[in-house]
């Protein structure tokens, strides 16, 4: 090593020794020929007095140098409380110019205002930051808990391939050219699903892996091209087992890196309770507000728009005295998801209900009302009629934009709970039914034999965890008989050949005894996001890419040569055989 | 879970136990009314036992099942003390076919006479084999013991991107078409390195990731498309702190999964040293079998072949009892690695030399070449003549062929040493210098200033781990200044603009104060086959690819539909400008 201590150990302790240190120029302060430096490292910064300003006169911000000095406790007064290397500074007597900077983009400390763009194209500069490097930091501490609960749980890490088989269906399947095998291609993984169902096929019965998976999809806010995913699968396993190991997983890492115990065994809420009073198979359960059903309360009106099979609401403390222009941009919110608007009834002071509903609604309806949404004078209370998924999703979606705008939700809290018994099957819009999870997932023990007679009603073995109303962790328990999984393609209306195309080789490793088996994934990226208390999960990837799949550091993706398309073989004809094998 | 036990932890304290096993039905034995079945689980196997042949009358191998009966010690005299369970036996009361096994492709225990391609294609089936399954475990533990150590020493794990820039002269690299942005292409990373550089100038100083690297290229035996690299970089360090470092790595790896003690300080050998002695730059001091360097004793020598920059030898111990046809598959051996040929004499019993060289040297040469190479009465001596780089090689892989045939290597042994000092240029055989490792290895301090003047002679600060003749790791001291990176672009005759190209974004992280820095990458799967014992990367990956990059499990790589083709934006032209970032 080039320095002898790291610049953020220093204490009094060590005064009156002999340091050699190395990192950045963090700060200059000149202060009549001598001159202050905060030497900032991985480790923290330290204080350097320069007492001739020759020795300092050609240090600037990031510069990266070498000082050597004595350790000293600073004058008394002059300690600083909040560096933890407050008491002291080290007194230079060399320095070493070890790399200069270029004048930078922007300033190291304090971010305001600099654009992500350039936050990413100086990435290196970025990660500078304390913040970042602190959210790389827990993530890679996360990481490390992560692999020492698996291992201490005789989980074996198993590396699944990233260059897989594409299928025809396979839509967004990222592809990729094989120049051995010209017009031939492979595809990168949307997740090692088939392959961890392989491994427990092969009798390794505890598989884990951190798993890089890609995706060439339309990138909504806060999606990259590719993520990680902690992978797991286990046979011989039920539900209970499935979760305690996830609660284990998560509840350590919580613990060690924020302290923060979590409550297990987790609550359990049933997906259709979910949707029910929170409009969402992730509620966040920081705050209350819950949706009202008001089907039956509605079920003789007069107003049309409330005819309809499912009516629901969900109040807004406070909301009554909210201007007009307030009110109409709900009406606009509404309509920017799809919604045709959202019905509402202002609970005044003094009892009587106003806005433009309430002159459709009966007297009784009325008088009823507070008292069934539990809306207080002063309130306002949103309404959805139509079909109950997206009426209750448009409340759901409601109740959080109501929390946010109240600001009721405690950002000191933790929500995490389990939701289970989701739904096998959803409607295609087409008359056919399509898998909630997917074609693997098991039903729940009692819909075992007769989900294929009432698809819209059976649930599925699985389980997805939620934690501040974002889905973090999802699985399931996986079929393994296979005249199990010919019914559920029987409802899925997949034909023999579909299946064969689609899933042929696990279908095949699915004859030799294939084990019970369920597994979970987490989202990597979004639990490191939460734990490192970021907005983004760009804060927690080191070198992230826009929401296009553009670089801005490195500018790609890019136009490839000529010479490169040919040489990968992008427009050959593939030969007809299969490729032989030879070793 | 659905098993109270698993199968191979029984032992006799179980004996009086009620327990449920899980698990596959490995072998089946018939004794006239009482059935015998291995059960063989994750943890190892029991025998459990049917009274009854009825319960057992379905059950065929590699069945998976569920067995719930009663432990007992086994009548004296029939325990199997090659068996942890050997002294237990389960007699069954309830059996549960989990599901059932079609006739197996081969059988599940012995292996002898399976191809690689059926394995390969039933691969999950091949890792029910005891020998594959160790194999995948081992390498899960070397992996925990990796992250352990890093862990320790304070490493950040960080994830770098697999979706990375091409380069035009990024011949060998995966591509991948991004549909977002048609005609654009990223390619897959062969390394992380310049993510790795760039992490050390974001001020991390300690990157550790278990990173997935990617090379298009023609597949010699045992290489993969997709590989595993343990990659490391550190900031503020020498040569000797990396490898400090590396020792502690590989011998914690070695000490706990084979109780193996790494002799450190491993010995360090020079690149000249190891070319001189061995003929290679890794080589195996599993045994001596060393090359005589013989240009000044021919010096003045009247036989043509031998008049050559360099003559050498290396000595075959009993190699003049070789038959003339074992003599001629040496001349074949030779020219398949594109020698013209493998000049020899054969030391007789009596001293006197044979073989068709002997005839064209004088009486003193033929006088003092026992004693100038070492060779006994028997031996045969193997000459190779020209330029000193490719004879010592011929050489070399000659001293290795030796080691085989004649049984010298001691199997037993591990040799572990470091290569360093090795040149930092090439000649690229057009009058130019290419790098030996890559451009961006800094000289030895020593050369810091004049490796320009002299690049043939000029040392590198770069260093390789080898063990029993395998380079398994290899790193460098990275440049990190802009004038000497300069330099070393001039030697290579690469141009402002060629290397703009190609490393502009590390070349301008590179102006923000780099440290000085150095790092290390292990070849994941050569280190974990060399601790499992086996043959080919491929007994340590748990699906890999033939060498022609075929996947018999999956059938990939496949060609892709027109309509995958056209979604992908394969053949789209790519829109001009660079596209925006938006989030």
């Amino acid at each position: 090593m080039i320095r002898t201590h790291e610049a953020g150990t220093l204490r009094k302790e060590h005064a009156g020794q002999k340091v050699t240190l190395a990192g950045w120029v963090a700060r200059r302060r000149d202060h009549g020929g001598v001159v202050f430096i905060d030497l900032r490292d991985a480790s923290g910064s330290a204080q350097v007095v320069f007492r001739e300003e020759d020795h300092a006169h050609d240090l600037r911000a990031e510069y990266c140098v070498k000082v050597t000095g004595e350790v000293r406790q600073r004058p008394a007064g002059n300690e600083n409380p909040d560096l933890p290397t407050g008491e002291i500074e080290v007194v230079a007597s060399e320095v070493e110019v070890l790399s200069e900077s270029a004048p930078l983009p922007f300033p190291i400390e304090g971010s305001a205002g600099v654009s992500e763009e350039a936050r990413l194209k100086y990435r290196y500069l970025d990660i500078r930051r304390q913040r970042i490097a602190d959210a790389l930091r827990m993530r890679s501490q996360a990481t490390y808990l992560a692999n020492e609960v698996m291992r201490e749980r005789g989980f074996v890490y198993v590396e699944t391939p990233n260059l897989t088989r594409s299928t025809p269906e396979g839509a967004r399947d990222f592809l990729v050219p094989v120049r051995l095998q010209p017009g031939n291609w492979y595809a990168l993984p949307q997740s090692p699903q088939l392959f961890k169902q392989l491994l427990m096929v092969s009798g390794l019965e505890r598989y884990y892996q951190l798993a890089r998976c890609f995706r060439d999809e339309d990138l909504r806010a806060d999606r990259q091209p590719e993520f990680t995913q902690i992978d797991i699968e286990m046979s011989f396993v039920d539900q209970d087992d499935v979760i305690e190991l996830g609660e284990a997983l998560i509840g350590r890492i919580w613990k060690e890196t924020l302290g923060y115990e979590l409550p297990t065994p987790l609550p359990r809420m049933t997906y259709a309770e979910a949707m029910a009073r929170y409009g969402s198979d992730k509620p966040d359960l920081r705050f209350g507000v819950e949706l009202t059903d008001l089907t039956d309360y509605f079920s003789g009106t007069s107003f049309r728009v409330f005819q309809a099979p499912y009516v629901g609401a969900v109040v807004m403390p406070g909301g009554a005295s909210q201007t007009r222009r307030e009110l109409d941009a709900w009406q606009d919110w509404a309509k920017s998801r799809g919604a045709r608007g959202l019905a509402y009834v202002l609970v005044q002071e003094d009892g009587t209900l106003g806005g433009p509903v309430a002159k459709n609604l009966s007297e009784t309806e009325l008088g009823g009302l507070a008292g069934a949404t539990g809306a207080k004078p002063g309130d306002a209370v949103f309404f959805a009629a139509g079909a109950p998924a997206a009426s209750r999703d448009l409340l759901g979606a409601a109740r959080l934009e109501i929390g946010r705008r109240c600001d009721l939700i405690d950002e000191s809290q933790w929500s995490f709970l389990w939701i289970v018994d989701a739904p096998m099957f959803e409607e295609d819009g087409e008359g056919g039914w399509t898998p909630v999870h997917h074609p693997f997932t098991s039903p729940k023990p009692e819909w075992a034999d007769t989900f294929q007679d009432n698809p819209g009603e059976a649930l599925a073995y699985a389980y997805d965890m939620v934690c501040n109303g974002m889905e973090i962790g999802g699985g399931s328990i996986r079929i393994h008989r296979a005249e199990m999984q010919q019914r559920v393609f029987d409802v899925l209306g997949i034909s023999k050949e579909e299946a064969e195309s689609k899933f042929g080789w696990l279908l095949e490793a699915f004859k030799y005894g294939p084990p019970p088996h369920g597994g979970i994934a987490y989202g990597w990226d979004r639990v490191c996001m939460l734990l490192a208390g970021g907005e983004s999960i760009r804060d927690v990837i080191a070198f992230p890419k826009t929401a296009s799949g553009y670089d801005p550091l490195s500018g790609a993706p890019t136009p490839i040569s000529v010479e490169q398309r040919k040489e990968a073989g992008v427009d050959a004809t593939p030969k007809a055989d299969k490729p032989e094998s030879a070793q």
